[in-house]
């Protein structure tokens, strides 16, 4: 497989595909393509007409057509859902149907919405600054932190969970990743339960590995600039 | 199983959940808010902290748990996944993984983008309208007769196809539903197999219903009246 992504420290929606492919330890080949420079719509116009990031590509055998061919996957949830089917059996969403309805329901959430934060606060893992915020970002913010306090609370109560969402990690951890990276660039104070659930994010090895490859690139994308040095 | 929606003239996303039901002939009874007011954010609240419609409540009973509790899905694309998993073994996506993967990438692309579609040309199935759009507007509307015609392109090859984006209708036509009404009430103008699905969609037995119950509303929401009569 192959991944092709923006450069880590800005973009968001790669970090997703990046990480759920790199957590659930599979073998991939990363492509990086530097963020609205021309080679990046160049390169990206021959594989994805959506010419966004991240986009897999898969060399898969189709049982029923018996046929090998590339199939290119060019949305970040779309990236999730294909490699949990494909790859894992399943195991990538929680495994209940009501926690699975649920762990679903805040993905989608978080893909479609949460506007004002995303165009307020946009991810730049090297970043420390401050920011004057928007009610509708204040209220995006305040809305996160009650989906991760109240999964956390529930979490408590699990034998064998292991800090994430849903207990263990699934999809839906991969969605609010890059949400972690941008409170702390912004200095965002949640509750302490969602604060634990930021610690428990940024202290996972792939986490971690991400924020080190971010750190040594150079390139500086100007949209994605926001706030002031602290 | 109940559906909560806004008003049928409006709510785009609404389109969608009860979209999945309908044609899939599954029962469900309708619960209808009106979108922005007082009685909305009340009644909402005490179901979904996501505050937004649509909202499928599902009575199941977990095989692992053997406890019967409501479900609760807040999300459309969610409503898709659930319904698709849990009431029709998986047949509202396309049946190869190839076609199911870019199923997948149109869908979650629909859902996450188009920001400039959506402010700007409001879902208004009842008007007819004339508006000055933006650039990057016109940007998504391109990229959307892209998809659907790159899609009827294929279609023209299959044997059992039944004219929807591939073949047989699929949760990737659920998505689109609401910009064919757009489409419609703002006169875009697409390329003909573009056209030639916007027609086949319109034609279908849901969406006629759905217009018929939106042309019996007559509650008029303010910012989504856009553009000027025709
Ligand atoms: N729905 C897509 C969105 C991807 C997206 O917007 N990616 C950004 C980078 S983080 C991008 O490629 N932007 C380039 C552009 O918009 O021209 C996903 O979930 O993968
Ligand atoms: N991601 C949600 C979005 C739903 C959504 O934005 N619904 C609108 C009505 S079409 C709504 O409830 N708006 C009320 C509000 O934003 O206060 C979905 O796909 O269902």
């Amino acid at each position: 497989m192959k991944l092709i992504i923006g450069n880590k420290n800005y973009s968001s929606w790669s970090l997703r595909g990046w990480l759920m492919l790199a957590k659930n330890g599979l073998e991939f080949e990363v492509v990086q393509l530097p963020l609205f420079t021309k080679r990046f719509y160049e390169e990206l116009s021959e594989i994805s007409p959506a010419l966004k990031v991240p986009v897999l590509i898969d060399q898969i055998q189709d049982g029923q057509i018996k046929s090998a061919q590339d199939t290119v996957i060019w949305d970040s949830l779309a990236i999730c859902e294909y490699i949990n089917e494909q790859y894992l059996s399943g195991s990538a969403w929680p495994q209940t149907i009501q926690d699975r309805a649920k762990a679903r329901s805040i993905a989608a959430e978080m893909h479609s919405g949460f506007s004002a934060l995303r165009n307020e606060m946009p991810m730049n893992c090297r970043a420390k600054r401050t920011l004057a915020l928007s009610e509708l970002a204040l209220k995006d913010i305040a809305r996160i932190d009650q989906i991760w306090s109240e999964q956390m609370s529930l979490n408590t109560n699990k034998i064998d969970g292991d800090g994430w969402l849903f207990g263990k990690w699934s999809i839906a951890d991969c969605m609010f990743a890059p949400v972690v990276f941008r409170f702390v660039t912004y200095g965002v104070k949640v509750s302490p339960s969602a604060e634990q659930y930021m610690q428990r994010a940024l202290a996972s090895t792939e986490m971690q590995q991400w924020l080190a490859d971010a750190l040594t690139e150079t390139d500086i994308v100007e949209e994605d600039e926001a706030g002031m040095p602290l």
